[in-house]
């Protein structure tokens, strides 16, 4: 996404966010503009509090002053404001290029609304994958020969030339989906192999896209939301 | 189980390993045992290799100058010896007390032959827990939520005062199963869920089991392997 179509989404995006609420703050190029615009409304008297996704959105909350509290059971977070990799009309999601899914769903699980920002690009016809899946190391030799076993090739994601390793001290195998015929499904079987945290298959679906159509923000409802369906 | 039970039962296995063998080396008190009494022949010149499903396993094997391997992709253990908590007469087995729970699944999963070592106590007509969940921290807010939405109680394992952290730095829940139907049923549906290594319900059933009855050791053999089922 251009910078300037990134800056206006994340603009945009600040106006989910009200008074008293508890913002789930996401991780990514497009959520850090948003979470940089959020700042000053804190600074100037916004009152929030929230809840981060990953280490990297702690640091950036931390240095904007922006309030942070611990996940709690019963908790209910009012929205989150994540990023995301791919997305099909019927409103599945592909995320976890940054690394940091695992986090961002179980805080998409706990909010009553969910806002993804994002740009044309990322909507498909099929989630083409890879889907990241975050793994215990220990569990890799397993995980790899499960998915062998399925003619399903995987990548070790790398970073400095050594394993990538995720803020819960995880490894991602990026596996491609090129073989596979229903992503759901497959996630849902590739989850409930032994030491995997989660895949990049978001079941919670966003209740609003932003993004950015010759120049404006657009929003795009959830399917379920619009009368007769379809994308745009 | 006795002392002098846990020797008999731990001196048996050993004659389950063979030479040029690779071994899966579980965790626990009468493992220990077995581990122990592995130590000399190996000094003696019995070729193997071990698997540690945990870090004081490695300790201890070391210690004993057992040599150790890495689990690899498409490598079969041909056996691993490994206690339990409970097991019952379809083999059903609950595993987990000592809090090395997904790294023995995970060498169980990837074992030829599968034997524990128990004694009669452990043989119940009904699994009844507790369950441990190994889990990544950062879910847990949303692990006890969905389980207090199933009206289950549940209890963060502690040691020393502070949560108890598995080797591969995750927390346990130990679950209670009075509520719960089918064991099997419920540990796959946790799971499915975010942040969820694995349970302590092991899918991957033992082979045999040793145990100890009137001062002699018996090996029960798995309901399939048996004419006409039934346990003893």
């Amino acid at each position: 996404m251009y910078e300037q179509e990134k800056q206006l989404v994340a603009e945009a995006a600040l106006t989910y966010v009200k008074d008293g609420m508890i913002v789930g703050l996401g991780t990514g190029s497009t959520t850090e503009r948003f979470i940089e615009a959020l700042g000053p409304l804190v600074q100037a008297g916004l009152q929030i509090q929230g809840v981060a996704t990953s280490l990297a959105t702690v640091r950036l909350a931390e240095r904007l002053h922006i309030p942070l509290i611990d996940l709690e059971e019963g908790m209910e977070i009012d929205v989150t404001i994540d990023g995301i990799d791919q997305i099909d009309g019927r409103f599945q999601t592909i995320k976890g290029g940054g690394g940091a899914l695992f986090r961002e769903k179980i805080v998409a699980l706990m909010s009553r609304e969910l806002l993804y920002l994002t740009d044309s690009s990322k909507f498909v016809h099929h989630l083409s994958g890879p889907l990241p899946v975050e793994l215990d190391p220990f569990a890799l030799p397993y995980v790899r020969q499960r998915l062998r076993d399925k003619h399903v090739s995987a990548t070790l994601r790398v970073k400095d030339d050594r394993p990538f390793v995720t803020d819960g001290g995880h490894v991602i195998l990026d596996v491609e989906l090129s073989a596979i015929s229903d992503v759901r499904v497959f996630a849902k079987e590739v989850k409930s192999w032994s030491g995997v945290l989660d895949t990049g298959y978001f079941e919670r679906q966003p209740d609003h896209v932003l993004t950015v159509e010759e120049g404006k923000v657009k929003r795009i409802a959830h399917p379920r939301l619009r009368d007769g369906g379809g994308l745009v």
